[in-house]
């Protein structure tokens, strides 16, 4: 049964919020998200919880991240069910502010990471991870929460997170929540909403492919090689590679041959959909 | 007498610092500084006092807003002069970090702000203004004043500080202070110490002449007309004149003909010395 959950829309509101609550000797945990709710979002809330006394969550699409071709407009928006969700799973409080009160006009301010964002999605999206680090920059200090949780389903992105939040100083500690993934496999996504019944069933490839990579890394085989027999599995069974790369997990760099700990990441098109995915390489 | 002030040279001692006074329910001001401390900056601490309890003064020589022709190495540095200067004028702590607190190894972040940078000392100091917004974000994030205070002398800088703080949240109130002139009019600058005998005697005209163009615009003379008259009064002085400008005060937009409010920048060559002013037109 959906709670109500109290819901503020302007900077103001939520600092007064929050200020009670510290004022309360309370701890603040914020989950940044961009709405259309899936059990995926749902585990960092339980995850904020278990690491925060209070847990903002904030749901703003936003404009900035998104290139001109992609899904801005057509992005899922259901304010009601996804504050229901975000109730039943312990969210405190919701921030759900409009673009007025994100960009007022002559905004004109970007915040940048020029390591990290140069390929892998940086290469296909184009100013993606600008708007993604201008606008979390802005909901860390709107919120000034102890800690902030996103999702390791977008690692490059929690990496580039974890790299401006340190080199601007930002007073917060960056958290990763584990990937939360159907019964077949397929990463919770807000896009997999977009796939017909037949991408479905097909969808589940992305992540048994980079699972073998993963296991052939285990084994000994070259990165390289692991790499390029997966594009060709995902080819094969109709996906449109955008990459499938074994990376340093820090890093990000390129890794060759054999590897000890990796990460695989993987970005593909099915019809009209973007999926992404990842999964770690233990070292051996 | 020179009394002893407190110095921390990291982030963690400095937040210790403000974090006593906050609990002790004190205010705190940030004064930024690169050093070579004059009785501008003095100004500002006296300023910074008069708004909060405690004073934080930073000294850091910031290398990404210098130019790879400009005088970076050249800066004059004298932290136990600008330490005993700083305490007389009631700063109650000295922020000095080293370039390796600052910017970290694998350092790859950038604050920039598109609008008011592109022209004035934007055109001839490209990088300058992001160089600026990137450690005056570091400092106020680093420090968390309520206040901070800079200069009205760097006059374009300070709106460009302005904008960012606004356009991120970043939750300080910024504060111009006046500029401090010498008796004959010449705005403090550390980089009076560069002018020659011969140079110094020629560089009030900097000031007379902005100055003229103010009274100017006062009486109706046209904005284009007045600057450009300016332009060859500072060129026959003997002066390389960068610009000469008059513009709206707060968007730093060009202003053309008869103007209302107004400001009047300029920034000129002297020899090798880059000197900036800048003075406001009231409203009519």
């Amino acid at each position: 049964m959906a709670r109500s959950i109290d819901t503020v829309r302007t900077v103001h509101d939520l600092r007064t919020r929050v200020a009670a609550w510290r004022e309360a000797g309370e701890t603040v945990a914020l989950v940044p998200t961009m709405g259309a709710i899936h059990a995926g979002h749902l585990s960092l809330v339980t995850l904020a919880n278990s690491l925060a006394d209070r847990v903002v969550t904030s749901l703003f699409v936003n404009p900035l991240q998104f290139g001109p071709r992609e899904d801005f407009h057509a992005y899922p928006r259901d304010e009601a069910r996804d504050a229901a969700a975000l109730s039943d799973a312990g969210s405190d409080l919701l921030y759900a502010p409009d673009a007025g009160e994100m960009y007022p006009p002559g905004f004109s301010t970007k915040v940048s990471v020029s390591d990290l964002t140069e390929d892998l999605c940086g290469a296909s999206r184009p100013n993606h991870f600008d708007g993604v680090a201008t606008v979390v920059t802005k909901l860390l200090l709107q919120c000034a929460p102890d800690k902030a949780i996103f999702g390791e389903k977008d690692y490059q992105q929690l990496l580039v997170i974890k790299r401006f939040v340190r080199d601007l100083n930002i007073p917060v500690e960056i958290v990763g929540g584990a990937i939360v993934r159907e019964a077949d496999g397929l990463a919770l996504s807000s896009r997999n909403a977009y796939l017909s019944p037949a991408e479905r069933t097909i969808a589940p490839v992305l992540h048994q492919t980079i699972c073998q990579v993963a296991d052939d890394l285990a084994k000994g085989r070259g990165a390289d090689d692991a790499s390029e027999a997966a594009r060709f599995k995902l080819e094969s069974e109709g996906f449109r590679v955008d990459y499938v790369a074994v990376r340093d997990p820090e890093t990000l760099k390129p890794l060759h041959g054999p590897v000890t700990a990796a990460r695989v990441l993987a970005a593909v098109h099915l019809g009209k959909t973007r999926l992404i995915d990842n999964v770690p390489v233990p070292a051996r």
